[in-house]
């Protein structure tokens, strides 16, 4: 593509806007503002922008091959849904390259440098929370990114997830409302996490809404395996006064704090609750079964796929979010407090 | 390279060898007989093939990209490995791209076409059955590729692993000793898996070594998944007679018989012994812990690193096997047949 044609990413700018809604107004122009539509159409006839030469282009460069970029292999918190997001890539002719950044932001912007060098058409990319300079980087390049795992309301870039604070609120007003006060969680580590942050924003949401003050949440911050839950859930049953539920992140941690719970000859649920996130397949091969929450990671991973060549096909970001929906799943670890 | 430079692939076609013996007789000449040295030397000369001109086109051309294929991501199988193999590339300044096979030669030959398409720099791949086709076109193309996850005495290829049926042998042999004779199997499917047929060789080779006939394993083979190890395991307890125990070829597999057993009603191990293999995360977490191999994956993964890095570096395949042990862990799901 020479520097002389326009690209989305010009367009983009000029009109102050992002990428997302340089597509949206052309794809789907009554979704959009008219304030901003007109500043967009403007910008697109001020530079001789054509949506199609982008497509062609890519068309013409085009490998066969889509990348994604995930936290971790280790766990298979993401393993069930990139599996289906590959199947269905497969079942279009595409094949997936994975890269795992191990939830460091700067392995991350490496791992999308390499991937557009050696060529990908476009990228899964989880949680929205990265530099401004790497979007731009992937605007200039013409690679469409799709965020998954993700649906927060108020971003500005659209993304194919399920709402985690809305998730864990869910949960969270079901513990509350089976009598416990003492809560206490483990949770991923926050910073480089949006997932993690809004799990934490639920929880205190529910509590909130209940008359409890979020400063009585007895938080352990942990990175994730199943050796960090059993030790974070040891340091919670030395609080006092002791959680009578510990409120997990994720089903990796929750089974480390279900294992840790039985070395130290505590009942669950009837001396302490436990709760997971993910219904990932350890959730029921634990004893008793994790209640946890539902996420529809094979939908996910097929829905994400079927985008992504939609976006390589048309050569547009997502021009609108797609929400999945959770649920809860109320199995053997929930009762209520003692006594 | 220009078509007219001798390749290592040349010199071991001339010489009727494997480019690791071409290796081997470049690296360690007194690792290799005679006869075969000499083949080799006299291949080197005739086609004026220098070892070194591989290593510093190579350097030239280096993308600093590896790629793995790995059977499948979900289950933590491969996860644990591939994520030690990872974090060693990455201290060396490596980025690893990862596919995906689902079990399927055809897939992964296309993967392993479209990395080296993409510019990877090496490959690790896991066992040794793929088509010849595809091991010469890696020789083509200069592309080192490690073997990882066997270690096969009789393999003409050099690898990474440990020996899966000597392995599985020693498992059964202290299954016997316990006294268990109607013995049960679940084997991942063996057609294009070297490891799962080796692993079920190995409890015939125990069987036999004790009188048993391999004739009377009770054989269920199944697609790897804890909803495939549930069913398996309710079709081998309406055999009759009714096997004391179930050998399963991985973790995976026995958790879900373990699963099974429980909704069956059954005692695990007082009416019946389960065993697994690899020791996963998950195999501690069920309850009784699973007796089972224990697979040293972080150190296979970390050493698979260190070698590729070195077979990038040299320009040359692995030159020797590099075999890691296993040990059994008996834990609470093996005990003595009832009765």
């Amino acid at each position: 593509m020479g520097a002389s044609v326009a690209t989305l990413a010009d367009v983009a700018e000029r009109a102050q806007v992002s990428t997302a809604t340089v597509s949206r107004c052309l794809n789907a122009p009554d979704r959009v503002a008219k304030p901003t539509r007109e500043r967009v159409l403007a910008a697109v006839q001020e530079l001789g922008y054509s949506p199609n030469f982008g497509a062609r282009a890519l068309a013409a460069r085009r490998t066969g091959t889509v990348g994604a970029i995930i936290p971790t292999m280790d766990n298979a918190i993401f393993a069930r849904a990139i599996q289906a997001f590959q199947e269905e890539l497969r079942a279009h002719g595409v094949t997936l390259l994975v890269a795992c950044s191990s939830y460091r932001p700067e392995i991350e912007e490496e791992q999308i440098r390499a991937l557009v060098a050696r060529g990908a058409d476009a990228l899964l990319l989880i949680g929205h929370q990265r530099s401004d300079a790497i979007y731009q980087f992937l605007d200039r390049r013409g690679v469409p990114a799709l965020v998954a795992w993700v649906h927060d309301p108020d971003a500005t870039r659209p993304s194919i997830g399920f709402d985690n604070r809305k998730a864990m609120q869910d949960l969270a007003r079901e513990v509350i409302r089976l009598g416990h006060r003492q809560i206490g969680a483990i949770t991923a580590e926050q910073r480089d996490n949006d997932r993690a942050r809004a799990r934490i924003e639920g929880l205190c949401d529910a509590m909130e809404a209940q008359g409890l003050s979020r400063d009585d949440l007895a938080l352990v911050e942990t990175p994730y395996s199943v050796e960090h839950g059993r030790q974070a859930f040891a340091r919670l049953m030395r609080r006092v006064p002791r959680p009578s539920v510990v409120i997990c992140g994720n089903d990796v941690l929750a089974a480390g704090a279900l294992q840790m719970a039985r070395g130290m000859g505590l009942h669950v649920p009837g001396d302490v609750s436990i709760t997971g996130f993910d219904d990932i397949e350890i959730a029921t091969l634990v004893d008793p079964a994790l209640t946890t929450v539902h996420v529809p990671h094979r939908a996910m991973g097929r829905q994400a796929a079927q985008l992504l060549i939609e976006m390589v096909r048309s050569g547009t970001p997502l021009a609108e979010s797609v929400e999945l929906q959770t649920d809860l799943r109320l199995r053997g670890t929930l009762g209520p407090p003692p006594g």
